[in-house]
């Protein structure tokens, strides 16, 4: 197996390229990847800071390897979830990193500084853990980049991730959402601007980029996210990838290419949609207290949920 | 298992509709999506003479049942595709459902009456064996509604070909297909109106209501169709059908029910797409010489293939 462009050994197959890559031309390809994804969505500004959400694993981890080799001027943001084991290996992980490559790493444990985590936020709610968990990612990061001055948040949501909600939205013609999926929203009502740098990349890529870069990443997945419908989607567009290669990227990219003529169309003519302040956080919402003020406080009522018996949904 | 409607013994279940009915009950709920699906569309008009392509299966049997039932002028055509004894049986299906009714049955057998067969067909011009039969099918009814002088050609496609088809351009974002696939094309270029009209039935309905109404069919797959990328799209649909009941038929009647408004706003201002007529059959096709032509002049220049072996692609 030879590198298709040296002609070296190569350590790696992209069959959705129909190509294979030596070391040096893998890290090559996954950077062309990201300049293409944040030039094509004009997701960060040259002076722009950009606070990256930070979980530990392999997405998060690349994304902010990528953004600093870049020279952007990225600090990390970490949540202790308490998710019992599976959370504090995730922070040894987003730790080690920062150490390694003297980045900033901003840090909240939702439990020593909120009063609440993710485990009880789902009992004391009835939401699925991951509806609970995204929900106070969303607000946490939004507020952290308020308060820090930050102008972008990053997040390292995949190819996969994002063919998998796309395959959702597209099962249910959630045309609404289908119109939304862009992985790059303007700023607006105070919240930052979000991107998503690594959609051009699947996991097994941005695994692949953690390995050679000699990146220390949580490898376990979520023991809450088990049963997730998601996963099911994931699970459904790997069968169809195995059966007939580049299926996936075909699907999501071929998406993204619309998107992009759809994103330069849009970013000119954008409403607010009638929001409101949360009379609790001052945070845009559309009740008049938002949804995580009201998960926190839900949580904060109910005793704390051990992860050795969480409550799994489908 | 009572009947949702009378609360009498059910004899099926239907999870998508959250509803169990008796024999009678079932057979009124599909003459209702039948009659919809006409009457969306506009399928079939007072007068009109029909023609049903009979293969000998659950859904062609079942489609001229409930056509004969409503009282539409409907006769059947079956093709003798010569697929080996697959094709044997599927005749005797057809012809023994047309003398209880006491309906016309016209035939054609491909290497009788025309001298080439399907398996041939595939193996002289390199086609996978789903597209040479289905290109021969479309043009012979095409021909046989035209020199026979009928309004409507109507076939069995249900619910499960239709959300196939619609998964396949979905993935690949084929837009062009996607607007165009709806259950009925209007008349035009000396073609027939093209009607399917058991769209919002899924398979296993189509049987049950063969096996209610005892209709003898064709109960094998064909042979030649293994591997055939459109199985795979419908494996992956039962998949996620199997673990939230209700996803296909969402999918694919929503598509439906804003392919219906789609449908009305289209039939006004239709345009003929360039079309000529083949130098051969005198068909509009946008070649010289129509596909059709070109298969069967190669196939009747090759020697005969038997199904024992046939070819088989995925």
């Amino acid at each position: 197996m030879k590198c298709r462009v040296c002609r070296g050994p190569a350590v790696i197959d992209l069959p959705r390229h129909n190509a294979n890559f030596c070391p040096e031309h893998f890290l090559a390809f996954t950077r062309r990847q990201v300049v293409r994804a944040i030039e094509d969505f004009e997701m960060i500004a040259p002076g722009d800071r950009v606070l990256v959400a930070v979980s530990g694993g392999k997405d998060s981890l690349a994304l902010w390897d990528l953004l600093l080799e870049h020279g952007y001027a990225a600090d990390g943001l970490h949540l202790g979830l308490g998710i019992g084991d599976y959370s504090d290996q995730s922070t040894r992980c987003a730790r080690a990193f920062a150490d390694d490559r003297g980045a900033t790493l901003l840090e909240i444990d939702l439990r020593a500084d909120r009063g609440f985590d993710v485990p009880t936020a789902a009992a004391a709610t009835g939401r699925p853990p991951c509806s609970a968990c995204g929900l106070s990612k969303r607000h946490l990061f939004d507020e952290a980049a308020r308060d820090g001055g930050y102008d972008v948040v990053a997040t390292g949501h995949n190819l996969d991730d994002e063919a998998a909600v796309l395959f959702g939205n597209t099962l249910t013609w959630n045309t609404e959402y289908l119109g939304r999926q862009v992985p790059a929203l303007p700023a607006r009502h105070g919240f930052a601007r979000k991107v998503k740098p690594l959609v051009r990349l699947t996991e097994r890529e941005t695994a692949a980029w953690c390995v050679l870069r000699r990146i220390d990443y949580q490898v376990e997945e979520c023991p809450l996210a088990a049963g997730n419908r998601h996963l099911g989607y994931k699970e459904v567009l790997n069968t169809l990838e195995a059966r007939s290669p580049g299926t996936k990227a075909a699907f999501y990219l071929g998406f993204l290419d619309r998107a992009v003529a759809r994103f330069r169309s849009d970013i000119a003519s954008d409403s607010d949609g009638g929001l409101q302040t949360c009379n609790r956080c001052g945070s845009a919402t559309t009740n008049e207290t938002c949804a995580f003020c009201s998960v926190v406080e839900r949580a904060r009522a109910h005793q704390p949920v051990p992860v050795s018996a969480p409550r799994r949904r489908r």
